[in-house]
């Protein structure tokens, strides 16, 4: 066994947080957003020691320190800011601080009244040493200290141990020696804040014509925009916009035979006029999507696409790029299965091809298409069934050029692969918020996604509805299940969306009882919807979408905290913004039938709020205002009203003139 | 970002454990011990993947596989056995598995009477291809499956779904291809059965005198060894044995003055006689130590030696290495210090010395002084005042040559250093045992050092009393105290030790009120010990290190279960053996003064006992046996009698002529 470089580095630093897999993945921040990184750190013996957070913009070489403070427990702990796109490293160093345990020792040694001066001289010993180093004003300052030390008189010796000038100088210039530093220098991935607050609007081109049975086209879209924002959604995404695939089409309702009039599925992507690259005919031209794009972005409206790597038997790398695909031993390309089931219509990339990196080159130019149109937002489908080293190296070449991008991974299956997915790179997910109804599954599922390690690199994005989607609480339960749902999605996520129109006009019928398909879906024909319907939910997403761009406790999930009610039909929750003075509590009844009622307890003491100290609850629904006295309150809610409250807390301030208002 | 290796890698691993800081340190086990690896293992998409663990002595080359078993939820599970000291190395690799997955396919569309000629062919094709890679008769066996799949007749083609015997030669030849293998190869340190099961004994040598007032000699401890082996012991720990240091000798009771006939403390190391490969005039020589190290062997006990690596100022590397301490402003020597207090009988090596790298050399060569005299156990004295890099490197060096070393460190400090302490290589550790002295305590600690990650690498030791600590337990509560506590040590942990004679003498009078020091310390002072008293314990301690002995499920901590008991005052847990035939029950009264009853609940559905069953416990300390019904019990325990049961359970068993016994 070698000598290590330095055998007299004494202190240890261990057990480094945030830390996914050993530093093999990055945590994600947005910029703005602090960094909090704690570590144990500890030496031999009874010296102190001083522990630093290191942190740099991985294309830099300068690292910047900030020191990290003792938590107790050999806990050390440090945040740094993150203001730039793109990743940052960081790490801990630590070393002794012989100077801290001179200064520590020598206060006890004057107390006992010892003769100290011996010790005295080894002070003035490490002040010369820092004295030789520093420059101006401080060399004069540590050659001053110096000099008094060494004259000790009972005076100045008190001030060597409690002068916090001689202190912030010696640990300028007294260089610390034989320094540890962490073995792994971990990374952050910071994102544009999108990434972590966005109010996505998913919506079928082809049905935003607006009068009946023409397809709808992109110049449809652009008209639809106003729509859209004035609901408060801020990222418009569109199913695939690419040729249809003909052969083995499928006709409404899924069925496996098409007739002449069925405009097929979205999904089955490409045909002779084109692949990824291309747009539908009956949907406009590339110029049309420039300006849907830039007509957008004037509604501050991002416009997200869909990442569908899959083909159609008509698509056009089936004939250039056989190999891209497996090959039956009849010489037929191998369709989609999940046996017995056959997805003929629907050719799956093969990513075992020989020509992988061919394969993954092509892929990634897709995104680049279109991110040269102006993109900066994709919702992948179903991503966790192609190789998941492609998605590492895509999404990080991407990244290098791009840091801005949003990826949205749509992958309905295992949490862990759903994990690997947000580890690999991923923005964003999906999650199973569409199937968590009760109180418990609520509670478990939030809070798993909403804390600790999983949330430094998972981002939720909740979606009470998609066009695969269509739960059974939303098929049984009417306009308060759609409210609710509607209400727990934005407030629970800092992210989250809606497919309409079928979201804001209560769409509730499915294919068939037992299914989560709808009935008539637009998957597979088109709909023309009657924007003005008195019943439409559009109102009620606006107050929303208003209420969380308003309040910045719910732009961010690491706050969320559920509280105890005693009906187990009420749900409570809330949310703080960073600096603790925004503070939202939303009151849900999951009950789509009956009224509901009982007590909440909140812990007002945190909010630093007093026992006797009455504060107002502000509903920012309803506009109603509550006032509530104690951490026990009375709730009550009636789904055929509103089935929940989302509570500003205003709290009692005296003005000058003694005038009670609430801030 | 440039290409991966083989991007067609599809099966990640991650998670793996047992894993220690990333790797960075390994696990234990003792020879003939498993180890099970658990890893999250999976794919994308719906294939079916194979995951093998890898494991080989660390200085082999080749690797040995067994096939880890899928626990759902993506976790994946399998163990290995280690048979030889020193290091193994494992790790864990998968790869998707396409027969699988196609036999599992074939099953679903046969099933469903699909047409299956296409996919049958498929099958046949990896049949053939394991036919090419195989010798002998499983070629011809490869073969002729290949040929009954091109026949495709409906009975063979259920038979490709099933036959285990065609899968087992496809797992055989079929090569895995774009195998994964995780990233980190771990270690697992392994050492002989006394790391892991060992029986301990502390006493001072000078103190073996057979007649009053005489300095005891290593002759006097060879005269002793059959009192340590008559109770049970196979580890007996001399503090340090080397010349004792003249100046500023401590004298009785840590008097600051020594007179002419004090004979100092032993852990004052080192005098003009020699120092750390020295012994002491009086003890006599290195011969009688060897004859010691003989007649110990002999009588199935291993001497264990005191490494104190500090000096006396009398210590010849004082002369020969002053650059080895630290040097204060007047050109003295730096004395042990915690300021206020002054050890000047004390000079601690300095472990930032410029001459790191001979001090270290210098070290590591008094461990080998003695291990090639036979010593191959060493309790470290205070190894967290030494640099923590100095032990990694001086235990691995030794390991190397040594494998069967024992290091146990004396370190009672805060529990991270205590832990990095046995991450860097000691093979036991003292504990907090010596001051957890109610059920809630004792019960936190207990279950903290013997599950989970901890215990992978920490080995507790269990220490009722030492030379510097007689806890306020023992002072006060009687020789029902000494019971407990040995009975508590010598069960909870496989591996415990006592300091007597005062231990079975019942020493309990403190230096003062307040402190955990013996009143006339034989660190100070040389004892005379009557063996012959009658209130010893050792025939007690005798029965104890038998029933330890008997019973394999005390030789291990991995399985202690603590149990409800309906009295704060008992304390009740069980161990097992790994095969599950050996069960030990322990309870335990926590009051010194008072009888104590109640209702203990044991698991028995896990012990295979239906409830109608009675069961036998036998207490193994007095002989008595209880018939138990059913999970709920009563237990009484008098602490004037006997504060303890060990009991040991017996189940019913029909012998052939219904005759019932117990087994």
């Amino acid at each position: 066994m070698p000598f290590p470089e330095d055998g007299r580095q004494r202190v240890v630093i261990e057990r480094v947080s945030p830390e996914i897999d050993a530093g093999r993945f990055p945590i994600k921040r947005t910029v703005g957003e602090t960094v909090a990184v704690e570590a144990d750190a500890f030496a031999d013996g009874h010296d102190e020691i001083v522990v630093r957070l290191r942190y740099r913009p991985a294309d830099e070489v300068a690292w910047s320190e900030v020191p990290m403070e003792s938590l107790g427990n050999d806990r050390w702990r440090g945040q740094f800011p993150v203001q730039q796109l793109g990743d940052y490293v960081y790490t801990v160093c630590g070393a002794v601080d012989h100077f801290r345990s001179w200064r520590r020792d020598l206060r006890k040694r004057l107390d006992a009244g010892q003769d100290v001066r011996v010790d005295v001289q080894i002070g003035a010993r490490m002040m010369q040493a820092a004295a030789v180093r520093a420059t101006g004003e401080d060399a004069v300052a540590l050659r001053a200290w110096c000099e008094r030390a060494q004259r000790a008189e009972p005076g100045p010796l008190t001030a060597l141990c409690d002068d916090e000038t001689l202190l912030a100088l010696m640990d300028r210039w007294l260089l610390a020696q034989h320094t540890t530093t962490y073995e792994r220098e971990l990374r952050v991935t910071v994102d544009r804040e999108r990434a972590r607050f966005s109010s996505w609007y998913e919506m079928f081109p082809r049905s935003a014509a607006t009068e009946p049975l023409r397809h709808g086209t992109l110049q449809d879209v652009i008209a639809r925009l106003p729509y859209v924002a004035s609901m408060g959604f801020d990222v418009l995404y569109l199913p695939p916009i690419h040729p249809i695939g003909v052969g083995f089409r499928k006709g409404r309702n899924n069925s496996v035979t098409a007739d002449q009039e069925d405009v097929g599925c979205p999904w089955a992507i490409g045909a002779r006029a084109g692949g990824h690259k291309s747009v539908l005919d009956e949907l406009g031209t590339l110029a049309d999507f420039d300006a849907l794009v830039t007509a957008a972005a004037a509604l501050g409206i991002e416009i997200a696409l869909d990442i569908a790597f899959q083909c159609s038997p008509d698509h056009p790398y089936v004939e250039q790029h056989p190999d891209w695909f497996r090959t039956r031993p009849d010489g037929t390309i191998q369709y989609a299965e999940n046996p017995p089931k056959k997805y003929q219509d629907i050719y799956p990339l093969n990513f075992e091809s020989a020509d992988w990196t061919g394969l993954w080159t092509e892929l990634k130019s897709v995104f680049e298409f279109w991110i040269e149109r102006g993109v900066k937002i994709f919702r992948v489908d179903n991503p966790h069934t192609k190789a998941f080293p492609f998605w590492e190296w895509c999404i990080g070449e991407l990244k290098q050029t791009w840091p801005e991008l949003i990826l949205l991974s749509e992958a309905f299956t295992r949490p862990k692969v759903m994990f690997r997915l947000a580890k690999l790179g991923f923005t964003q997910s999906y999650t199973y918020f569409a199937w968590r109804h009760n109180r418990w599954d609520l509670t478990e599922y939030v809070s798993e996604i909403t804390r600790g390690e999983i949330a430094e690199y998972f981002r939720p994005n909740f979606w009470p509805n998609t066009p695969d989607i269509l739960t059974e609480e939303l098929q049984s339960g009417g306009r308060p299940a759609f409210i609710r749902r509607l209400v727990l999605a934005a407030t629970m996520s800092s992210s989250y969306g809606i497919y309409g129109p079928p979201f804001e006009h209560g769409w509730c019928a499915p294919v068939r009882p037992g299914s989560e398909e709808y009935l008539n879906s637009e998957k597979y024909e088109i709909h023309h919807h009657d924007l003005a319907r008195a019943d439409s939910l559009q109102p009620l997403i606006a107050k929303v979408n208003r209420i969380r761009r308003d309040n910045p406790a719910l732009q961010f999930n690491r706050t969320l905290t559920f509280h105890p009610i005693d009906n187990e039909q009420l749900l409570c929750f809330s949310k703080h913004s960073e600096d603790g003075t925004n503070v939202v509590v939303v009151v849900v009844n999951l009950d789509s039938q009956y009224k509901q009622a009982g007590f909440v307890e909140l812990p007002i003491g945190d909010l630093g709020i007093a026992d006797y100290e009455p504060y107002q609850m502000h509903d920012l629904l309803t506009d109603a205002r509550y006032m509530w006295y104690g951490s026990r309150n009375y709730v009550e809610l009636d789904p055929q009203k509103l089935p929940a409250h989302i509570f500003h807390i205003r709290r009692r301030v005296r003005s000058e003139s003694d005038r009670e208002y609430f801030q």
